[in-house]
Parts: structure tokens; sequence; C-alpha cells
């Protein structure tokens, strides 16, 4: 799936004046537009039927604003976990403006209100949003705007409860040197207004991951985390646990309290003594009380505290001998505030996220079967667009729709693990695009088809991208689209040492770009996890990804190529880290490299052999043979003819005739070049 | 130059408890050492002549520290302005313990003392130090080992001006968790008791740097610099400039305060009004102040203070509505926190840093300049060296002072850049090894020799690597030499979009090491100033490099290989970064590449081409060809008949016929592949 946070992320820092404008893709309205889009400069100003009326909602938080002397007030699309989706009663910023889209944040002054979002939604927020609301396009960053609106010494508040730690430094800094105070605000003032239109906290049953797809219980999980902090020097005697898929993990629990990722509101204090569930009880059916040993009240027993209490718990915790180990990158501002300096060790990501991060032999096992399925859902995808595209009757919907149904058809499916990406000829340009009623492009076999798309399964997380093409692609796209490949391919093959940090290797995703003048806006790939999220930190390659690679990590690999308003290419594949075979071994450290999980072929028409190398061609023969060896046995299983035929057609190996020419071409040209040097040496 | 920073800072930190300790390279004591280092469980404890007895040095501290109430206090190794090399009255932590490494910290507590350094120091501190001392090889982190040697509230003290800001940070935030204080000594306790024995401070004359190397007056730098303040969307109203090279650059002068870097103890407070420069006024030639203005009071004028005045008139400084411009790397805590946060504005680097790093066309030709009198020296060094090796009579020693008298033969020399590497066989393993009358080594034809080098001319600083053979290297050393030698030209010719950081480009330097499970243990490459520091920040490839490289940036290139107790291997030379052609330009930026700068052939014996693949040979008969084509008029315009032929013989173009072979063989087995292929399709 395309790193959705990563760009975001940069973006968002690219807003907030921390990097140049640049970075972001400036999103151009066009004629297209007109009419769909609001105008607060006509008179009177136009609005669209699909703008919210904010008026009241903004005039009852000024009330609020008012009533405890804040001049600003900021509101994050962010929940209490940092999650990457949100359950709607978390949805404040969207409610408030009217504005959907995943990033962005809203300011509101006693006179004006502002949104900040990264260029691919500024479109969305003009048709979403009333005059009410300005778009800040990247003109003035948010500090800069709040110290035009306030003067010296007024008050900036917050929900510390929605802000990371850094956001929330990234704020407070600047402010408290422009003389403003930024004040946490624990009682969310959007919540007070929204009241009982505010959707409901989730109350749906809690479920066990079954037994077979398990390694370790959630007791070994537990004793795990226990050693670590005994191996710690600092002696942490607890982890505080914020993010939604670590607490899932621990105890092999999940939910479905937000969209595509299984996970149910809660946090968990570990400590020597203790292990308490902040979750609402009444969501725990008994046999799961019983699993958690909630009876007993020993250091491996699991103690139940309401959701809520999770503040004032740790704050009667931080009154003894006690350093709570936490990560800064899950853990928001609300809670950090509680935890006195001295009582505090903090790392980049909480252990629980490291030990996670290295799937066991069972995990393992579990990716790579989820991976055989869902490559069986994805095969027989692309043997129906093969059929059906020609007739020009599908479009982007109905094709992000017919694959939905067809992993549902697959075992253990759990739904999809993302919003499908299916995006025909200039939608795809976006790298983020979802198709919708409007957008929804008919699929036809002269324009470019670009399939994202993963599905839960209880036994793992998938994620795949396919590039398509069923006509007769241009020469640009067929290079554009072979250098993506050979970008892929060089990632996938590369060795490295163990302890790499998967930064280092981004460039193999890129050169064969680079060296014609191409690239791509986004990271080249992010962690993945066993039925728990598809964009799993910290794992990853890309500028924002600082994790060790170690064997039995897993990553996709995506590079792209996006041609504005003509075509995107994505060929993204999940690999996990292995150990390679090298002749020496400085250091006495393993070195690495990567093994394929996905099993799908790539889009043959659109690979020009002629341009890759010959250990890029070797790669994808063996990696088709690889396919066509794991693959026929699983589409014969499932009773899929057509399907088992259409593979061994696609993973046909690549013929080398081309570098038989190339080889003589080159052969010839070594000959004259060492005959023209001899004549000049002479 | 091997990047002596870069390696220390991390073994540093590896001591320091935040990396794993995997990666410095241990160094074995061996029996070769006995006699020459302390033996402190010896009945007596033995002590070779080399230690310092620094029982009377200890004894005075600790009655200071007592008197103070502290209860350990820290020695750094740095000055107050974070400099890469120190004058040897900011010494301290070398005269405190005797050990005079360039890396390492001394904690003296009031019963014990210690020393932190990284492992290539480890036997040298056991030769200089008596044993009063402990060598810490990272058993303990500095912070767990005080929070051993104290109790809750004691106090650590520091001199605040030798701690860059982050460092103090590191140090203070474990300490307060821990709940001792950490407390800012302005008076060094070292300086107190060094007293008269301490070297003076420098008086040496400043010099201009000659106008014809100048592409920029001093008065043009100070209005781009007020040009960035004013573009600042925070509008600091001045700049604090603490790293010397950073003032040298800004007034166009020199000092010699410094070894090997042409600097003058100084700081600049350049804002809106006015230019405060500060420095022992008595320094500066009545010609020198004339030029700086120093008799009007204008904000186009410098105002003279003096050097130990920056503290105060900061302190009044910031009683105004003012904002500080400064760079986190290169200020102290000392300086840092007079600021109010209110009236502080800091990056990374300050805004003369990135200025300084983009060279201007005068500045560009003159580090070219430079580079080709430097290989003329270098040069008639191989040629020296080829003719006297045979006759093994030189040594590492007589080898370097031979090479330092041709770089002082040179016009516009000013000595040398940094210690003269000369290292030979075994000694070449240890990456930073300098020789001394004790390890010096006698350069003989069986073995490797490495020599790094670099001189400091009025228009440019150089530095560059050659390692050598005159006998019969083994396969392993050629393979070993020409995978160093392939990564050198596959970063050398790497296209990139503009903006990419050093960081990412660094894999080029090691994929033709990693793949056969090979790999060095220091940075790729570091920025150079014109008459400044060799190593010149930001600029630089490696993981601790995160500039964004631009065209006119200029960065050595220096990857290598070292085997423990034989021999090792760098190939260094210097680069600009220059404009690319592209076939495309995506995003409308432009992609760049480097255009070889240094000029000197490499070692022809160790070069085995039929491990390389075309471009890279391509690449190394290009740059002979440049070699040979600059060089030749120079050597022939400075008489050196001899080391004309020499050069002639020596950048001859790699014949390709290997590559014949090479592609008779590829396409014997190209047709075999596609015979077998047919064959089992069929």
């Amino acid at each position: 799936m395309r790193l959705f946070c990563i760009a975001v992320w940069t973006c968002l820092l690219v807003l907030e004046g921390l990097l140049q404008l640049a970075s972001c893709q400036p999103f151009q309205l066009d004629k297209s537009d007109a009419g769909l889009v609001r105008d607060c400069e006509a008179n009177p100003p136009y609005l669209p039927p699909t703008v919210t009326n904010t008026s009241l909602r903004l005039s009852k938080l000024r009330v609020l604003m008012d009533s405890q002397n804040i001049s600003v007030y900021m509101i994050p699309a962010t929940d209490p976990h940092l999650s990457e989706y949100i359950a709607p009663r978390d949805a404040r910023r969207a409610w408030m403006t009217g504005f959907t889209g995943s990033a962005g944040i809203a300011v509101v002054s006693r006179m004006k209100a502002a949104l900040w979002t990264d260029g691919r939604y500024w479109v969305q927020a003009e048709r979403q949003m009333d005059c009410n609301w300005e778009l800040n396009k990247g003109e003035t960053t948010i500090v800069d705007w709040i110290m035009t609106e306030t003067k010296e010494r007024e008050i900036v508040g917050a929900d510390p409860f929605v802000f990371s730690i850094a956001e929330w430094e990234n704020y407070q800094k600047p402010l408290l040197r422009g003389n403003r105070q930024f004040v946490a605000k624990e009682n969310n003032l959007v919540d007070i207004i929204w009241a009982a239109e505010r959707p409901p906290a989730p109350t749906d049953d809690i479920i066990k991951v079954p037994d077979e797809f398990l390694g370790r219980t959630w007791m070994m999980k537990v004793k795990e985390i226990r050693t670590q902090m005994k191996n710690n020097p600092y002696k942490p005697t607890a982890v505080l646990i914020s993010a939604l898929d670590e607490t899932a993990w621990l105890f092999n629990l999940r939910g479905n309290d937000i969209p595509y990722n299984p996970f149910f509101q809660s946090y968990t204090l570990l400590t020597v003594d203790f292990i308490r569930l902040f979750v609402n009880d009444s969501r725990l059916p008994a046999d799961i009380k019983t699993y958690l040993k909630t009876g007993c009240a020993r250091a491996e027993c699991v103690q139940l505290k309401a959701y809520t209490d999770i503040r004032q718990n740790l704050q009667d915790y931080v009154n003894g001998s006690v350093k709570i180990w936490i990560g800064r990158e899950y853990t928001t501002y609300g809670v950090y505030e509680v935890i006195p300096e001295s009582k505090l060790l903090i790392d980049r990501y909480s252990p629980v996220q490291i030990i996670k991060s290295v799937k066991d032999s069972r995990e393992q096992k579990g990716l790579k079967e989820a991976h055989v399925r869902d490559a069986v859902a994805v095969i027989r995808y692309l043997v129906w667009l093969e059929k059906e595209v020609p007739n020009e009757t599908e479009t982007e919907l109905s094709g992000a729709d017919y694959l939905n149904n067809l992993r549902s058809e697959q075992k253990f499916s759990k739904g999809p693990s993302f919003e499908t990406i299916s995006a025909s000829g200039l939608n795809a340009a976006l790298a983020h695009y979802s198709p919708n009623s409007e957008t929804n492009r008919k699929l036809n076999p002269d324009e470019m088809y670009l399939i994202d798309s993963g599905g839960q399964y209880l036994d793992g997380t998938t994620d795949i991208t396919r590039t398509l093409h069923w006509g007769t692609p241009t020469d640009f796209q067929k290079e554009a689209y072979t250098r993506v490949l050979m970008g892929h391919i060089d990632l996938a093959r590369s060795i490295f040492p163990a302890g790499t940090i998967g930064n280092v290797l981004d460039v193999w995703a890129r050169h064969a770009l680079w060296e014609v003048g191409l690239n791509y806006k986004h990271g080249t790939g992010h962690g993945i996890g066993n039925f728990l999220s598809v964009h799993e930190w910290p794992v990853g390659i890309g500028s924002s990804h600082t994790c060790q690679l170690q064997e039995g990590m897993f990553t996709s690999i995506e590079p792209g190529y996006y041609e504005d308003n003509k075509f995107g290419i994505r060929i993204e594949d999940i690999a996990m880290v292995v150990k390679a075979e090298t002749k020496y071994t400085f250091g006495g450290i393993p070195y690495l490299t990567f093994e394929h999980v996905s099993l799908v072929p790539y889009e043959r028409k659109l690979i020009n052999v002629t341009i890759m190398n010959k250990p890029q061609i070797d790669w994808l023969n063996n990696y088709y043979e690889k396919v066509r060896k794991t693959m026929s046995p699983e589409l014969q299983a499932q009773g899929l003819t057509e399907e088992y035929y259409w593979l061994q057609k696609h993973t046909e190996p690549f013929s080398h005739s081309v570098l038989v020419t190339y080889s003589l071409i080159n052969l010839a040209g070594v000959l004259l070049g060492n005959f023209l040097l001899q004549g000049r040496l002479l």
C-alpha cells in the first residue's frame, strides 16, 4: 500500500515550515472542478452541496474558548493512540470542519478558522468546507498564523491526548519563543459541543486469535518484555503501552473499533509487579477474562481497569519509586505529561514495538501462508480483468468490489487491510487515490491501471500492488514501468550487513529511475503485521525509517512512478529479511537479503528486458519459478483451472535472446574499442 | 582523510550506551605490548616510562571539588568551539590524565578516576595513564558509573563551555532522572590547578586571505547572512557564530592557534544593527583593523570585543527585544544557557555553515587548482617510493616527511591539513594510524602501504589517500582493493536529484564489498574547505550526514577495507557536486552527480578488472584521461620529466580485452541458457 503516513507526515512537516514546500506536490484546481468546489470570493459565496455548515459548531466552540480564556484552539485528526486509522468518535477535526481527509489540522481563533492539509487534499477540502474556513496551502506555518492572530501572553489551547510528544513540543517551543502560552486542556472542547451527536464508545466483544496461529502465548510475551526491562541499565519498573497494535499483539486479542485495523481502544501498564489492561470491562466475554486470568492478583495475572482511568492510574503509580518505559512515537503528550522526568525512560519506540517487529517462526509461517491465499484472490482478479476490461463495462469501483469479494472467499479472511486503491489512467497519478462515485473511471484497454490492495487474515496481513495494461503501452510507459521494476528487483536482491538501517537501502529502489531523471515522492517500504497493521512501524525503507534490519522482519518493497494527469505506476510486494550467503563475513555479523512473500506475476506487456541487466532478469526468472512452484498447487487445490493455466503463461521465464544480441553488440564494441585503443597507444 | 570525527563520535556514543558495543572494533593487547603498557595488577604496579604521574593533579582537583561540594567532575577533550583539533591550552583532558588521544572523556569522583575512550586508543591509554585511572572499555556507561559513585541529590559538575548542547543534555537528562544534579561550573577546575603551567593564549598576528583567492568580500558575506535573517519566518535579530571556521571564512581571515587548521580563537555576534568580533585585540595589525572598519559604529563596521567578553556581552544583548539564531552542532552549552528560550532560534547548523558549504565560483576554482598542485606533490612521492622502497631504507615516518616536504614546495602551500597517515602492512589496518618512532615500520615491497595526506594552500585545502603495493599482492588483497575501487567509482558516477541527503548515497560505496560479506567501519565522505577545515561539516556521505547535496558542494569519497593485523585499504578523492545530464527531469529539479577534483592514478597492480563491470571500467578510463590531460602540462611546466613519463604509463587506459573473454563466456552462457530454456518449456 502507498505509504500514507510517511507522505502525510512529510507534507505536514512542510506545512509546519520545517521543510521546503518543494517536497509537497501541489494540486491545482482545474476547469472540471467548477461547481464542485466552493467559491468564497463570489457574491454571494457559492457552496456546493458537499459542504458542511459549521457556523453553529464554530460559534459554540468560541463561546467555550472564551469561557476558558483560550484565544486559539487546535484540533488535529489524531486519536489518543496516534493510530493510522481512527474510530468515527475520534474524527473531531472532520466533524468540526466538514473536511474528511485523513491528514490535516484545524486551528480556530476568535475571529478566524483555518485548515492545514497537504496538496493531495486541497480539492477535497474546497469541496467539503464552508466559507467559515480558510484553506492554508503552506502560505504560512501554523505557528506564524497563531502569532498573527494573538497577542503576547495569550493562551493557545489543545487536548494533549491527540498530540504526540514531538508534535506538542514542536508547537510548544516556538509558541513559547513567541511569548504565547500553549496550554494542555484535557477536556476536549469539541467533544463537549459534539455531545450527543458523537458516536458512542465501541461495545463489541473482543476476540482471541486462535491458538493455531500463535507461536507465543501472552504470558510468554509478558515474560520477554519483563526480561528486557530487567536487562535495561536504567532499570524500568514498568512499560506503558499506548499503541493499539501493541496491546492487541501482546494479549493475542483483536477488536473492531477501527476500520481496517482489528484493534480495540486500550492501554496497558505492564510492571514488574502487575499487568493492568485499561479497557471497557463489558467488552470482555467470560472466556476472555479467564484466559487473561483477571481473577487473581499475582504479577502473572491481568487486572482490568476502565479505559478512561489511565491518567489517574498513572498519576497514582508515579507516586512510588518507579521508572516507566515508553516509546516516544506512539505516546501522546497527555500521558507523557503525567510522568515526572525523573521517573521516565523514553526511547523512540517502546520495547514491545521492537520485539513485535521480529516475527517468530509461527508468525513468519502465518504471513507466508496468508500471502499464498491472498495471491489466489489477486490472480483470480487479474484473470477476470483480462476478460472483462475489453468489454468496457467495469469501473475502478466495481473492480475493487470484485477483488474484495474474491479475498473474502479465501480461508481465514477478515476483510480488507485498507481501502483499496483502484485507479485507472490519470487517477493513478495521485499515489493516494481511492475511487468514489464521482471520480470513478471506466476500466479500458488503452489506459494503465493500478490496483493496490490487501487483506486481513487470521494468520497475517497482506498488501500488494500491481500495475496493468491491456492494450498497447507507450514506449515511455514501458520504460518507466521497467525502471520501477528494476529498482524493485535491485532492492530485493541487495545484500547488506545485519543492523543496516532501512533508509540506507532506499537508493536501490530509485537509482534505475534517477539515472534517467525520474523519481517518486514517497517512501519505499513499510513493515506489516500478523492480523494487525498493514503499516507496522518501525520496520521499513525510506527516509523516516531508522530501524536496524534483522532476520525475521517483514517489509514492503514498493517503488513507483507518477506522471501528473497521465498515469501512475507502483510495484509492491512484501518481503522477509533473511540471511544471505556471502563469500566472506566481515566482523562476524550475518549478511542479509530479502525473500519475496508476495506471489503474483508482474505485467509482462510493460517489461522491456532490453534495458535490464542480467542479474535483474535472473532474479525475475527465479521469482517466477517460485511463484509457479508455490501457486500452481494452491490454484489446483482450489479448483481454479483457468487461473492455473493463466499462471503458467504469465510466469514463463524471460528469454535471454535479447541478451544474445546485446552480447554480440557488446562484443563488437569491445573489439572495436580495443582496436582503437591499440591504435591510440601505439 | 579517514573520518576521524565520525569514528570518534560513533564510538563515544557506544561508550555512552546509546548504541551497541558491536559498532566499535575492540583492540586487544598482545604479547608485543608487554613492558610497554602499565600493569596495575602487579605488586608493585608496573608503570612504563611513558606514563604521567597524575597523583598531585588529582588530589588538587579533589580539594577544589570538595570546596565546591562537587562529587563528580567531568573533563572532556573539547574546546569552547567544539573544534576537531584543539589548541594545547585546551588539552585539559590530556594534561589531567596523561592520555593524549584525540577522543575520550575523563570523569573524577571523590575516590575514583576513569577514562572512556574508543577501542583504537585503549593501548595508548594503557601506556600513558598511571594507576590512578581506570580505563573503561564500555563495561559501564558514564552515567551508570556516576550513579554508582554518587548518592541521590549529589552534584556532578562540569564546564559548560566544553560541552555541545546535545552532549550536555545527554548527560543532564539521565542524571536528572537518576536524581543527581548536573551543574554548570563556568570556571574550569582543571584550569585553576593547571595554572602557570598551562600554555598561554595565542598572540600571533591574524592574517588576511589574499584578494586574488576571494569571490566575496566579508561585507558581501555579511549582507548574504543578513538577507537570510530577514527571510527567516522567525525574524532573528542576530546570528551567533561559534565555530572557528565560520568566523575565519566570514571575514576572510586566518590564524594559527590550532594545528592543521588556520583558525584563531574567536566568536562573532552578527546582528541587524552591528557586527561584533570577539578576539584578542592585540592580534590584529593596523591594516586588518582598517580592513574590518573597526573605527566606525555603523551596522557595516566591525566592533572589536575581548574574546572572554562573549558571555557577558550576550547576557546584555538578550535583555533587549531580540532573537539569536544559532547552530546546535557548534555551539557550547555555556553559550546556549545564556539565551532564554524565547529569544532563541536554533537549527542543526548555523546559516553561516550552510552558506559556506556551497562554494562560489572562485572558491571552486581555488579548490581545483590546489588539487592540481597537490597532485604534483603526490605523484612525485609515488615516483620516489617506486624507486626507494626496493632499497628498504625508507620508513613510514621518513616517507611522510618526504611527502610533507614535496607539498611545501608547491605554490601557496601552508603546511599539511592534518597529521599524515603513513601506514605500512598491518599498521594500516588501524584506519586512524599515524606513525611514531615506536610504531614506525620500514616500507618494503612485500607489504601494502596506505598514505592518507593533505595540504593547506591559500586557495584550497586538499585530502587524498592512495594504497600501494610494490611487490606481488595476494588475490584477496586484489579483490578487496578492486571492490573498494568499484564502490568508489559507483558512488562517483551515481546520479541523484538535488537535495538528496549524503546518507542515502552511502550504499553505493559499500555494495561491492557487501555483496561478498566485506565492509568498513567509517563514514564514506566529508566536506572540505578553502584554506579551512579538511573536515568541513555539514556536507558529507555517511550515517551522520543529513545535509542536502547541492551543486558547488565538495566532498571526499573514501571507502576502504581493513583486515585486522594484516593490511588496510582506502581510496580517497575529493569530488565536486555538479549537474548531471539526464534524459528526463522529474519535478523540474536538477539531477546531480560528482566530478573528481583529485588527480592521481590508482594502484594498477591491485586492480582486477575482471570483477569490474563495463561502466566502472569506462569511468576509470575517462578519469585517467582527465588526470593525464590536466596533470601532464602541469608536470611539464614544473620541469618534472620523470614524473611526466611515469604518469603516461600509470594512466594507460585499461584494455577491455578481459571483457572480450567475458563477453564470449557470457554469450556462450546465454546461448546455452536459451537452449536449456527451450528444452524445458517445450
